[in-house]
Order: C-alpha cells, then sequence, then structure tokens
C-alpha cells in the first residue's frame, strides 16, 4: 500500500509499504483491527519536523487522524465489526485503564501513538496511508452510526484530533456559561476552540487572529471580537476589552514562547490558561507570574476519545461544523503538496484522500 | 506604641513608634479604622526576609497577621462598630471591586498589604504591633459575633492567612468529595491544608512530613497517611500509594523548588497541583512536564478574605480547630525569640500578645 514518510526537512514523499495485517502470537492478540483510510490529514504538529524544528533522523511514517472503514477484526474485538465506518483518535488507548477512566486516554497506561510500536499490543501504523493496523480496536475506535455521507467526511475527521483538542483547551480553562474567552492562534485547533468556547456557553470569545479569511470563519465559528494585535499591544487590548483586568479563559492553541506568555499575562486574577500547543521549545512557566496573578495552568496532550461520545451527535446533526477548517483536499499522492500548503499558511488544514 | 521591625538577617526589634491615626485628607478619607491588636503572629514568610534569602536593605516593620478590636472609625465605615472583634486578612482590600466580587480579594484593584501605602488609602501598619491603622476597613475586616472566649482567639487569627492559605491550597486543587490528596509541607499552611482537604470531602489526605509532632498533629486534622521520604523516593512512594499513578491533587505549601517538582511529578495525569508556597526563588514550571501529564497548575497569593465567611462557623463552633498549629505564645516584645524559634523549627507558629 502507499503510505506516506517524512525523509528530512520539507522532504515528503509517498512510499509503498507492505500492507498491514492482524497479528497473532502477541500479548493482546485478537484485539486489533485493519481499517481502510476514507480520509487523514496533515496536523499543525506534522509541521514540526517538516520544518526541521525537530529532527528527522531517519526516515519515519507520519500522520496521526484517521476515518475509514474496518475491514477486518481479531477474534477478541467485540464492540466493532467489519464495515463499521470509524474514528480514529490521534492515539491508541485500551479504554479500560485508571487513566482512560479517570477521562485522560491521551495517558492510557496499555496506549501509546500511530507510527509505532504500542507496548504489548504491536504496531500501529501512521495514519497518512491506506490501511492501519489499529491495536486495542475495541476501546480505540468510535463506530459512527450507519454509513456518514460524503460531505460529513471533514467533520468527523475533525473527532480525530483537532475538534477535540480545540474542546480540551475550552475544557481546560474552565469555561463554562457567560465565560469571557480569549483564543490564542487561527490554526485549525483554534478555531475549533472557538466553536468549543461558544457551546460551552461563553458569552464572549475574542478570535486573536491576523488573517482575513481565519477570521471571517472564527466570527461564523462564534466569535464576537477579533484582535489581530500580539504581544504587549496585544494583552494591553485585551485588558482593555474586559474591564481593564482581562479575560476569564484563554485558550492557548499555539504552542510558543510568545503565545503562552500573551496567554499567561491576559487572563483577569484568579483566571485560567487552557493550553493545547504543543510546546515548541523556548521558556518554561514563569511561577511568579503565575503566583501574583493566580492564574492558573492546564492542559496537554487532549483526551479527544473521552470527547468523541459527547462531540460527535452535535457534529452528525449539524449543530457545529468542524470540518469547515479543512479548506483544501488532495489525494494521499499529493502528500507533498499538502504540507507545503500548510506551511506556506496557504492552507489551514489539509484533507488527504488515499 | 511598640512595633516590630526587620533589620537586617536575623535582626528583630520592638521598636517604639508613634501611635497610627485616622487619617483625613486622603481620597479615601473616612474609610480606614484603628484597631487595638488582640493577637498577631509569625509567619513562614516572613523567614525569608529574616534568613537573609530576601534582602532587607532598611530596617521595614513586619506581620501581616492580625485580630483585634477596633476603638476608632472614620466616617464612611458602616459596616465596623468601635468594639467590634475583628479578623484582619493578611491584605487590605475594598470588597466591591472586580477582583473581589470575582473570588481574588487578593489582588483588590483598590488595596494593598500591611507595612505599606495602598493606592489612595493611606498607609497600613504592618501587623506585629500594638496598634494597625486599616484603610478601606469595611471591605478589609471581618467582624465576628459577639466577643469570642480567649481559647478561641488563635484558631481566628488562624483565618487571617494560614488556614485561609491552606483552604486555597486546596481549592485550587480542585479538591472534593472523593478526591485523593497529598500534601506537601508540614508548616502551619499544610497542616491547615490538610484540615481543608478533609472538609471538602477527600477520602484520602497523605502528609509529606518527617517530624513526629507534626505528623501526629497531622493525622489528628484529617491524614490518613504520613509519608517521610522526599524527591524520586517519595514520588515513587505515592505514585506506588495510589495504583501507580499518584493522587487526584497536591497541595504545594512549601515554595521551593524541590517540593513544586515534587507536586508537578506526584499527581496523576490529568491531576491538579495547587500551590501555595511562596516562590523562594528556585526554577520556572517545566512546560514539558505538564503538557506531557495534563497536570494542572494553581494556586498563589491566597484569597483569605472571601474565605473567612465560609470557615468562621466551623471554626466557632470548634468542627474545625486550626489553631491548634500554634504551640508556642510569646509577649511582642519577645518577638525576636518568635522568630528564633521558628527559625530553629523548635515552633511551628507563634502567636504574640501585645
Amino acid at each position: 500500500m502507499r503510505q506516506v514518510f517524512l525523509h528530512g526537512e520539507r522532504d515528503i514523499r509517498v512510499d509503498d509499504v507492505v500492507d498491514p495485517a492482524l497479528e497473532n502470537g502477541i500479548e493482546a492478540a485478537g484485539r486489533d483491527a485493519i481499517v481502510r483510510v476514507v480520509a487523514a490529514c496533515v496536523c499543525g504538529s506534522d509541521l514540526w519536523g517538516y520544518r526541521g524544528v525537530k529532527p528527522t533522523p531517519k526516515p519515519r511514517p507520519i500522520g496521526h487522524e484517521f476515518v475509514g472503514i474496518v475491514e477486518e477484526v481479531g477474534s477478541a474485538v467485540s464492540r466493532v465489526r467489519v464495515g463499521d465506518f470509524v474514528i480514529a483518535p490521534f492515539y491508541v488507548c485500551d479504554g479500560s485503564c485508571l487513566n482512560c477512566i479517570n477521562g485522560f486516554s491521551s495517558h492510557c497506561l496499555n496506549g501509546g501513538f500511530w507510527g509505532s510500536k504500542v507496548h504489548d499490543a504491536g504496531y500501529a501504523n501512521a495514519a497518512q496511508s491506506e490501511r492501519v493496523r489499529v491495536p486495542l480496536a475495541d476501546g480505540t475506535l468510535v463506530v459512527v452510526p450507519g454509513q456518514p455521507a460524503e460531505n460529513m467526511i471533514p467533520a468527523l475527521l475533525s473527532l480525530s484530533d483537532v475538534m477535540g483538542t480545540g474542546h480540551h483547551a475550552a475544557v481546560s480553562a474552565g469555561v463554562g456559561p457567560g465565560s469571557t474567552v480569549a483564543v490564542i492562534g487561527d490554526g485549525a485547533v483554534g478555531l475549533c476552540a472557538i466553536i468549543a468556547a461558544k457551546r460551552l456557553g461563553a458569552t464572549r470569545i475574542v478570535a486573536m487572529s491576523r488573517h482575513a479569511d481565519r477570521q471571517a470563519l472564527a466570527r461564523e465559528f462564534g466569535a464576537t471580537d477579533v484582535v489581530p494585535e500580539r504581544g504587549d499591544e496585544g494583552i494591553a487590548i485585551l485588558k482593555n476589552m474586559f474591564d481593564g483586568i482581562g479575560p476569564d479563559c484563554v485558550l492557548e492553541c499555539v504552542g510558543t514562547e510568545e503565545s503562552m506568555d500573551t496567554a499567561l499575562r491576559s487572563a483577569r486574577p484568579g483566571g485560567q490558561v487552557g493550553f493545547v500547543g504543543v510546546p515548541a521549545g523556548g521558556a518554561e512557566l514563569p511561577i511568579d507570574t503565575l503566583f501574583g496573578s493566580n492564574v492558573g495552568v492546564r492542559g496537554g496532550i487532549a483526551p479527544v476519545r473521552n470527547y468523541i461520545e459527547e462531540l460527535l451527535p452535535e457534529v452528525l446533526d449539524g449543530s457545529i461544523q468542524p470540518g469547515r477548517v479543512f479548506d483544501l483536499e488532495l489525494p494521499l499522492a499529493e502528500a507533498a503538496e499538502a504540507y507545503r500548503a500548510m506551511d506556506e499558511r496557504r492552507a489551514i488544514k489539509v484533507l488527504l484522500r488515499p
């Protein structure tokens, strides 16, 4: 089958590899499934490797978001059946360990990530490919009722990562009815965080964005205000918009030192920063600033698997439309162009069709 | 009157100063009160200056916790009356600004701290003295119903800071019914944090303590377990006590780099650290650790004024007994010995009687 590999800085290739197969002879045998990928996509975090911010010492398969149709299941799989349309979160989890039960399946004690070996459950293919072997299929995959219409595919795919991750930013920041919110980052996650903040009841949502097309989408998703300024200027404007003290909640959806600094210094005393931007090096969190402001910080690898059941009905009935963050669709064979488009910010998020 | 001054490293003196008086001719005139101090005390944070960790370039009045009897009130004071027994939080606040209303009166937009000038409200004396001028008296002071019995004084005084600060650690860590909790620090605040965790419904509370007398008090306050080990060893034991993943909540009540490191690495994935130890220099918070564990961090200068009304009834009916953290009482004139006793850890907390 065809699978996307990152060979080095700005070097994306679609290579031929052996098709994945159900694995026997391992401890977790019988608990896997083979899924034919209907749609995958490129993540903002994939760009850290693509841009060389994170080194790529040897070629590695890439991609961690996909939806597809189950082709085979192991003998111990009971929830997922051949022919089901499924959403995969961006990680593998068993759904039954303490961390999964606590709502943090992204820290599953028996789980792992696409493109690597998962504990005693064998290899999990990366997602930008034609087929994926899913270890711990019953815990990992969410079955979509029926066969979704073609135009629902992007929104369903967003539940793999960006919609759940934006939701995690909002949940981590404690967004609730009446909250005032600022969202830093106008990438796919930041835009989904706006959707999340609105559905959780925020009454005022400021999108920090400098791009006209993204500003427009932010407003359609629920942003009530747009602030293009950054750094000290952006902070001053934000403070001023909220009685001089700042918003209750700030959702940090970028991962740079500057964006976190803006988040920490924007929230009102006693406010909360929810952060989901993968930290791209840079500074640690200034404890004196936090202590002196009582601004809390919470976030990390989003437990999107725990959120899919909550969000799926609203995706299916169209009341939230996170699929709109996909503004370019390409065949898997053109993955290199997909990466270029995102790197050059010509696209918010690119959907790939095997 | 007599007032305690820190003159330099390990140099505490009780000096004569002019009695404070109601101030006229300032913007906030008429809103102050003069309180005769019935009891004050020494705080763990006072030791940073005493030990020279924080420099003392010139002598400064010290102390920020007191209870007393109102002797005079300004013309605009309405809630507080002459003769009232009052508790002062460790800061001045108006009770009516946005931060106060949001529950964070320690960040009052018009407030300040004892021993310094408070915005447009004039000078606030430090608390280790015979009398204190209280700016913004209606916002700052809490009136205790009736005249409390002598044996209630220590518990009431604890509401000035340590009991409310321990409560803030527990609230910031999200302690609730069924929570599992570890408390780092067996000083007065850590011990009060145990009281707070228990009354908020925690079912298992681990006191990290190496001192037999403090371990005993911790157990009386509600600790179910005691762990004397620190650092990596303490973390491993804590993880092991809670199914290998760690407790839900960790209350950091010390303020050193080591104690925060222990807190961050002990909490379970998705857990929460509540921190109230005044940061004593040292490292910033490691963002990769937080991101990789989804452990939240929240805390800071405790809004104890907002908590007094909630905690006072339980102090008055004896259902919580935070006054027991005072294990030494001295006349104000012997303040130097009070500091020595706390510095040498001969006393948990020293009460001073003017």
